[in-house]
């Protein structure tokens, strides 16, 4: 049987031992090809660069395994992934990953590892965004490998839901800690900012972003309250924004005239 | 009785004849705040900037509004306004735009005009993206002027629903031949990329993103069929990327033991 070809991507940088961790566990399933960013790219939501040239270079970073860093964004690696680097040959799956640190609840909209995944769901390759509950460099992946290959073999077997995306985070305990996964829904949280403010040794003020995380939402049945729990969570997802149930409500706009 | 408190940010910068067009119109609504990027930031999506300082300064840029540039993205923009700027003054409403070029269809994910409403709205402000389908610097927004005039005295009078969060594009067309506002859903399109692959002086490639707009979309309640017809679309928009139908589907993934 043939293997199935594995697109890895991330938005920490080529170099970050997460996405080491998740090309380790790749190999084991398919044929691997890596496109990632050439530094790391957190915070970039679904960034492209549309007004700048960018770079994509072999990387000689992981023993026998294609790879190639991009000057882009998460989302320019994908697309130039599918359209620059495997052209004719089509991808069984994109797992993006493994961040440093949560991408639970509201964290999906400004992170570049889903935004990743996002985008080759939208080219209809099955993706999943894979992170870790800690945002140090020396996080430890290794609790969440065993998981992470059964999930990818999951997907590969069954196939995706028409959303194409799931969104999986993993509790930071050691495996036998790990409870086991948990399909959810994500939570309404948000994050509450400050702004540190300094002034530079010219004198001229600066902000610098900072906030935590608040979680407003009651229920149960979420991604927050499933790590929580010591369980991995994981959100079917999706790239339609229509707020379906409010289409009703303001159909009355239609009735503006001038 | 108080005149309503307005915020109005942008993606194509300060100076963009598109937010002029906008300042205009709010200004005849209500109290008006402006903190808009200083430089184009269009593609930038939900970035935001977590490794760098963010400067914020004064402008005079529009007669009589207190306004701000901002070195960071649209999604920053609102976060200091709402943080720095606004501290205890709340924003009774947050227009984005107008931004030059359509945001209908997937185009919301990618669009930092649209991700900048939705920043606002996660705070519980109605927000509103503003798009004319001309991405030509020389747009003419006066067709639109009093539809979004209209609009936000709507909202502002009717409140908006949960997901706080309406994706407004304007046909490029004369105010006569605007046939009214259309409630919809955003269409399942998608960009079918090509890039643009060069050499620079140094004889180093890169590429460059270009592509077209592809509507795989067959219903005709969607905002790019609306669109096509001459009318204004309106969809109500949300930040729960949750794929509600599909977690039933994928249940299964909870019965993955390691």
């Amino acid at each position: 049987m043939k293997k199935p070809l594995i697109l890895v991507t991330n938005d920490d940088g080529i170099t970050a031992p997460g996405i080491r961790a998740l090309v380790d566990v790749a190999s084991q399933i398919g044929e691997v090809v890596v496109v990632a960013p050439d530094s790391p790219q957190s915070g970039m939501g679904h960034a492209i660069t549309v007004s700048d040239p960018i770079r994509l270079h072999p990387a000689k970073v992981f023993e026998g395994i294609e790879a190639f860093e991009c000057s882009g964004t998460p989302v320019d690696c994908v697309k130039l992934a599918k359209h620059v680097v495997l052209k004719d040959r089509v991808a069984d799956i994109c797992i993006s990953g493994i961040n440093h640190g949560s991408n639970a609840s509201i964290n999906i909209i400004y992170s570049g590892t889903l935004s990743a995944a996002m985008e080759a769901s939208l080219e209809g390759i099955p993706s999943i965004g894979f992170s870790l509950l800690d945002y140090s460099h020396d996080a430890n992946f290794e609790a969440a490998k065993p998981f992470i290959k059964e999930l990818i073999e999951w997907v590969l077997e069954n196939g995706m839901t028409e959303g194409n995306l799931l969104n999986v985070n993993i509790p930071n305990l050691a495996r036998e800690e790990i409870k086991g996964l948990k399909v959810c829904r994500q939570a309404e949280a948000r994050w509450v900012e400050e702004f540190s403010e300094a002034e530079d040794p010219r004198g001229q003020k600066y902000y610098w972003l900072t906030g935590r995380f608040v979680n407003k939402d009651t229920g149960d049945d979420t991604d927050v309250v499933a790590l929580e729990n010591g369980y991995i969570s994981v959100v079917p997802s999706m790239h339609d924004l229509t707020h379906y149930s409010a289409i009703d409500k303001v159909k009355d706009i239609e009735n503006i005239s001038i």
